[in-house]
């Protein structure tokens, strides 16, 4: 079963240490890391998001390596989970393209290490995920985090992972938590 | 309440990709997510074991750097998460470290991704945890993975996160769900 769940890695607008609205840089490790959580939990798929045509290139290339090129003999793990990867330019490229594949508008989910008023909780969005007709996009922001108005313009806004006094995981170990609260064996 | 969980990041003895026992080299990055992960759930500590003296020297000034020097002031999120950082040459020298502090035999603990027999459960692992009284050490490989050796030697092998059909996850992402299922919030 096609799974309805999908992910953003979005490099702008988020925030930076200072509050300025910027585009970051893509790191390898990121989309590696990330693309493994996708193919792990059977993820729909996963978007890297970012406007520099320099960006967008050398994700391409990474994917083109380990999907088509000498990368996929050497370790065919990463093409199981690279091949799962897009990149686009803006998020809300990257929503028409799930919205015209499923023939149904996607939601949109935002993500965040801070609370936000309305959130919805994780079990409330393991809820929402049981409509299998409609597609859902989860955003992560790298840097200091999605701006506010990416978050305004989502549906929901996913409560954040509370730490004890501390709230500055890697984006990366973010989305694996995230992804394994809502989609993750929870009998165990 | 002083946690009495601790992980440790092995970068020997471990497989390499021809399951030959190698050392592995440090990665920040792994450092820098682990650590955060260990800040955000309230560990005991984080114990980098690598017998290489580059390696140790490495990690330490890495440390020295974001807890003491330049970047405790640029980033103080990351001394937060550094000073619980600790470099071992040897997973007993970490394990003597811990019982030394609780006047208590550490109990060790192996993770992996394949099936182990006898491996316990998350849920088993938690109730472990109710006794206060007894420090655990919970050990994550690097490369392909912590050698039978070393897990014939453990207490108990931890059961692997169940992928569908795919268990090749970062061992940063393997943390962080492994730390959330035992002490993050479950009722969310």
């Amino acid at each position: 079963m096609e799974s309805n769940l999908y992910i953003g890695l979005v490099h702008h607008p988020v925030y930076d240490r200072r509050r300025e609205i910027v585009a970051t840089a893509v790191t390898n490790f990121d989309v590696h890391d990330i693309a493994r959580c996708a193919r792990t939990f059977g993820l729909g798929g996963f978007f890297v998001i970012t406007p520099l045509e320099s960006q967008v290139q050398l994700v391409e290339k990474l994917i083109r390596h380990w999907v088509e090129g000498r990368g996929s003999v050497y370790n065919p793990t990463r093409k199981e989970s690279l091949y799962l990867v897009r990149v686009s330019r803006t998020i809300d490229e990257a929503s028409r393209e799930i919205s015209d594949l499923w023939g149904n508008r996607v939601k949109r989910i935002a993500t965040g290490a801070s609370p936000y008023p309305k959130s919805i909780s994780f079990g409330r969005f393991r809820k929402l995920l049981e409509d299998r007709g409609t597609p859902f996009f989860l955003l992560f922001g790298t840097g200091w985090g999605l701006t506010e108005e990416v978050k305004d313009g989502c549906d929901y806004v996913l409560a954040p992972i509370e730490g004890r006094g501390y709230n500055h995981l890697s984006v990366r170990s973010a989305v694996a938590i995230i992804l394994d609260r809502l989609l993750g064996d929870r009998t165990e």
